[in-house]
């Protein structure tokens, strides 16, 4: 038997160091990450540590010190350690803090757990946190819309497909479209929080650890509603990434719509809106100019976000374990959903801050004929004739006054009227706006009972750490059992 | 008032004529969809003249011809209906069928509905279905895998990190983690099913219809759950498009990580597995070679499927009505789920084919130290040594065994031994690992159930139908109000 | 020595037949590739058999059954050979056929030559077709446009950013500048081509063949420019697959780009331009509409061949030799290029097309202050003031005129007047754009060119093929060294 | 006229405020492409200045403290300046400094230009030096690859398909394959750089500005080799980006093929190859793994790479002149050539360090019957059988072999003897392979030229703009026909 291809020797990392190269392509792009993970490594190195405790394969006292350093670190701000890619990731700076206030007593730390889980936890943690923003964010900018739409309930805008108008209805109609969108982003969301609030804890390698580390009791120390169902998967899966992901592109898809709609409509041909002034920008040279400048930020911002996700997914495809699919995820995941997050509140700011130009909107309903359909429908319904044969006839009409320069029909409809008899189930009708309006306000109590759960769940594992850590003198001795069930060894 | 800008006049199509460019990048871009279409379309203009003679807007005498020419047309296979990219999409060209055949009576079927709402519910009815292939699918994979997974339970297996042999698993317990993945791929099916499975007629342009329709319904009669929560939105949002595709694409994700590990396994050099014959190509150069034909396959559709997302994620990012975002839909998400079914039940026959080989998977494990960390651990745990000094004393054994071209430690680990050790949630323990491949069985309940539903609902509607055309001499006059409530029309 | 993973047995395709799930998800997929390949394949098989006369590898005895079968397939079209799926891809198909008119005489056809090389080549010749069409259609797309900007050269038009009006320029300046960056894909198209262009003939498996085809030869038989550097990245390598379609992307969004803004200027709001009859559709509900839906056909298709790019981009991060990034290539590229070349097509019959409303244009150009910037350049420099401070007096007599209701200032500019007086290079004066325009002309010659020496090319190994077939008997006889120089065997 | 919409009066800015949504979704964003913009803004300001003076637009001596403060920004780093959101872009916050250093006249500054221009002008600068560290560390890659190809040209090797063995090679003919790949890289780079190269300087809004500044003396004062063509085009267009962003992904893709393969080559059951240490990683649980991190790091690159480019293609996709497809582009754009560069230089690293296993290779080439296709054409050509009869009679002794438990054929065959007589062009006898090799290694003389020409006319820049500051006295007065031929105002 050969030295196996890629083996160094136990020491060999000491001995050679990393390339330059590696340092600036890998291990900078994880030190990246030191911010995001920060808190999440504490949590899950106190976390372990309590598990070790409590499974008997570790006294507290043997570990002692070992736990007063991780909650010291606990404590700690990112800007606090000395993260440095010299020596590889997050993880490898907090070891080496470990190592050189402790010694050798950091050495238990890794004790049954690998630093990819420590890793894993912390980023699910983080990611959790992210999904509750991002909901919360997606309640408020919903919750905008549904406002604004009940306000615009009776102003009278022209529908247009292709930009061509089309029929009449009503601007909070139309703002009601993007809240009822904007809902089904919750459910996406909640999805993706179900994935992350699972444990991947105790997984060992990825087949599970020796140790006596109940994974139910791990994953509710961490705050999880439940250790993943396989450790594989939960160690190496991803596509609960893609979901966070998309939900967050989405969501931006959303609010992007908007803007695009917005941009236009804030043109002074149009002028159906202004923003409000905090959202636009001056022109350096063009004194008479200022532009809707947010509305540029939210969709390069959806456009860029469509990449992120592409990005991820290109990655995904990849054999298992290993690990190309996840080293970029925790800075393109969190990256995405802050920047989605950015997005949708700014979608909310713009929302909040709409000006409709009632006149402007009434005007070009008027001038091109959009109760031409509805004309033709009641001819059709007053003379029994068939639509096809109505619309022909109305068509003429409009093609006849159009040659005559006139911009409507004789006699005048009332287009309001038109509209309030769209009386179906989220119909245009100032009542069925206002109807589907309330119905799309949601509370955030969705997050906000997360946010506390967790926060509670942090502050009871620190307690419990520290309480370990106080009373270590009392605990009884360890289960002699270890070599007979499960070693190899010899006494 | 000049003639607005797009304003062609009454019969301007009639005169001009498309042009070739057009029919060809749009029309016939359209008309391809119309196999898809093509069962939706006939149930849609059935819900909507059954709809309007409920809602007493036509009696069914007026109709009647239409609706028997369109019972006609329910009976068709898209290839005996004369779909012509000249004259449109495969709307018009039915229309254009219907009026051949009944002249303007067929005109009666745009009364209230424009051609887009019809080509709505036509593809959500054929998204569902695509939707519950997709659901089906998956389960005979994930069975697939989970049955796999416990016959392989007890199969030794070096789980790996980048390809490096790292600790003792089972082959049943790789297997298990896809069978765990592709069951969250059911919920994401089911919540792009839920989205499909809501009715968008009775949305008049997109403010709803003046006619006294009843979308709940009108839903009813098309076999939908429920009619969307608002008409614009239902006429015109993408997002459950894009919740359809990524499902599928996650789905196809899964079975292609499955196929890069095993053309990796099937390479002789690993030899760990060996697909079945019939998913081989042999080449016609070289008489010793036999390629896993069925892997490339699979991968490439992923990647592919991964483009198509994009794709429609790129086109979502457009203004509100444009249907630029639409137009592509159709073929491209039904497309995409085909692929991904078509990938989905390759990966089910890889798996129902495979083969493991015990001896080529034990050689691996037992001969690149994959008990190491065990061996520290129990270090560690019997000595009362700290984890990272066990290591390196394990670490330097295994460097010195390299050094002396011994391929394992002494005294020889059982590997088995420490598998089963792993008796955690979810870990690699033989009876973990069948007990979870138990849970991972799924039935197609749920696919089943729709599908019959659908099917019954369907079949309904078409009785419903036929019933009102052979019914017409009885049916009530029709309500005298619409003049007095909803026109301006004079008498 | 057992039986390697993977190994079927020479025999056991016929005996065990691919398993469904294989023909529809892959074997189809490369059937559908067949009307694409055809004439290439006979081309590539004819290429091969001269080769390997003229290297003295066979005689034209030997093979002349082949050879008249091959030729007489060449002279067929696809829908004459039975393409089915049930037996592999196009080339097994083509094999059967031979096998079956002339028998064991067809095996010849596989000496030296991979069924892999005769795609490439096949495929490399189409796409060389399809990317001479593309540039065509490109230069007429660009001419389009210089003939337009020429045109409307002194067609005042208020630029604008983000929609606002931002500064007088003219219609025919804004045109240029699409058929300036039209031009730059040409470059784009004939590096694509270069890579096409090259034979990837004579690679034997990928390592090169054996036999004494000089690949020069066989790279001019078929009328390539000259075979690739290398065997192994000549059969493998997917980066000329991605310039062809990134090219054929660039391209549709440039005219994705147009179509976004005409969309825009066709509304009535604008009013800016109207679009031909022929490119226009009618609503089947609403009689006064008529839609720019070759816009919408545009713009949906860039956004769905971005997602074709990714898709290529996707699927080409694999390993080398490993077919995936292959198998759905044929399709995926060809599909994309078709598609670029409808789409460049269509944008240029809207170019043609396009009728500006040069009264629309003057309003909003008159309305919007968009001469302010020169009026504060004009007082910086007459008064020798800072631009800034000329720009706050210049700003405070639009917000004064704003609030008193006039849309000008006093004295009104003479907007014409201040875009002559944009003299420099690619400006906007009448003149720069009329310049500007003449250069942005191209010809075809390129592709004409191409398209020539490509169809001769053709021809002349057709005439080839035939000759030999017809002088068979004067041929001196084989090289008797083969034993000696390169085989293993006795004689 | 009312106040048209968007328009918020002239000192609305300084009221307002922007809402803390913009700050920290756009200027944030901005602002963090502050220090790659930083020496671009100072060197467009500096000419700019150059210019106005050089056309007599401003004396010298109007501008002297502008030109001094702007000569002084030109020495500090990024860090020096207080670059802050609050006030907008990096623009913004210089234009604060210097208003702060010299008050109103740092106004001049803005005279006939706009923000935006001075942001592109930086912005291609700072491409151009990407593309040019590009252009060398590709150039490193494929002359690593080259000698590799060179040193390892007999070194047999088993080219395989799908992973299973095919044929007889040597793995300098597969490594040469990558060093050709690498190649066409350059010419990748080259075309974007041209495009880069251009100056956009001169634009005024988009239309040209009325100063009678000469476009090309502008461009060769900043160094670039011309103007662009056309005034708006080079404002705007984006295809120049994409090709950048293409050329960085089409690099990172092929040091990810070969990381792909070389991930598998390096698992201890293939044993084809070993990383150099230094670009391995050990684990923290087990002893006895070291990990081929380098590899993982740049397959996850080329992953993440594929997603930017999508989301700069799918931003693309938007109207003319609307700001959103370059908002994000500066950092995007420059972000992807930055992780490109590392990749490259990463794969680079990974070259020079690889150790071939000579025996593992060798193993597997004589285990699985590479030369099987050989013999069938020895075979064919010594008995004038037909191939695929010599394919079936070799086939079934191959079966026979497999099932006597023999691997290799009798008599055997001298692999290395098949490897030589492939001599065609680019084939895989040790001559080919050296002979490409040494046609694959290129010198980096393109970029060092352009560096040295870049930095030149950066110091030629300063020196002008020094000098001119020093000799403003002796300048002489300004043409005084300007209100004349341009102005619209009295004396």
């Amino acid at each position: 038997v050969s030295t196996p291809p890629g083996y160094l020797g136990a020491d060999a990392r000491i001995r050679s160091g990393p390339a330059p190269e590696l340092v600036e392509a890998g291990y900078q792009l994880e030190i990246d990450d030191a911010a995001l993970l920060h808190d999440g490594l504490a949590l899950a190195d106190l976390a372990h540590l309590v598990s070790l405790v409590e499974a008997d394969e570790v006294s507290t006292k043997e570990i002692k010190p070992l736990l007063d350093a991780v909650l010291d670190m606990a404590g700690k701000r990112p800007e606090d350690i000395d993260y440095d890619p010299l020596y590889g990731d997050a993880y490898n700076s907090r070891e080496r803090v470990l190592q050189s206030q402790i010694g050798d007593n950091a050495g238990w730390l890794h004790l049954g757990r690998t630093r990819r889980e420590a890793g894993r936890i912390a980023f699910r943690l983080a990611l959790r946190d992210l999904l509750i923003d991002l909901y919360e964010e997606i309640t408020n900018f919903g919750s905008a819309l549904a406002d604004k739409a009940e306000e615009h309930a009776q102003k009278l805008w022209a529908d247009s497909t292709y930009l061509q108008p089309a029929q009449p209805s009503t601007f909070g109609h139309y703002l009601g479209a993007f809240a009822e969108e904007a809902l089904r982003h919750l459910a996406r969301v909640e999805a993706a929080y179900e994935w992350a609030d699972q444990c991947p804890g105790g997984a060992g390698g990825a087949g599970g650890t020796r140790l006596r580390i109940d994974r139910t009791k791990l994953a509710t120390l961490l705050g999880f509603s439940r250790p993943t169902n396989h450790c594989r998967d939960g160690m190496w899966a991803t596509d609960g990434l893609i979901d966070a992901v998309t939900a967050a592109t989405q969501a931006a898809l959303t609010v992007d719509r908007l803007a695009e709609d917005l941009e236009i409509f804030a043109s002074p041909a149009f002028g159906y809106v202004e923003l409000d002034a905090s959202l636009c920008r001056a022109s350096v040279l063009m004194p008479q100019k200022r532009n809707p400048y947010a509305l540029a930020v939210i969709r390069g911002g959806a456009g860029t976000l469509v990449g992120r996700l592409t990005g991820l997914l290109t990655t995904a495809r990849t054999p298992s374990a290993r690990t190309d699919n996840w080293l970029y995820a925790y800075g393109e995941v969190a990256g995405s959903l802050k920047l989605a997050i950015r997005l949708v509140k700014l979608g909310k700011a713009v929302v909040r801050g709409l000006q409709p130009n009632k006149e402007a909107m009434k005007k070009i309903a008027y001038e091109h004929f959009v109760g031409a359909a509805d004309l033709a429908e009641d001819l059709a319904l007053r003379d029994r004739v068939d639509y096809r044969t109505a619309y022909k006839i109305v068509g003429r009409a409009v093609a006849d006054a159009y040659e005559r320069g006139i911009s409507q029909l004789d006699p005048p409809q009332d287009l309001m009227a038109l509209v309030e008899a769209r009386t179906g189930q989220g119909a245009a009708s100032p009542d069925r706006v206002r109807e589907h309006a309330r119905g799309c306000r949601q509370t955030a109590d969705w997050a906000q009972l997360r946010r506390t759960n967790n926060a509670e769940a942090r502050d009871r594992l620190i307690t419990r750490a520290r309480n370990l850590s106080r009373q270590d003198e009392e605990e009884p001795g360890l289960r002699s059992s270890w070599g007979e069930t499960r070693g190899v060894l010899g006494p």
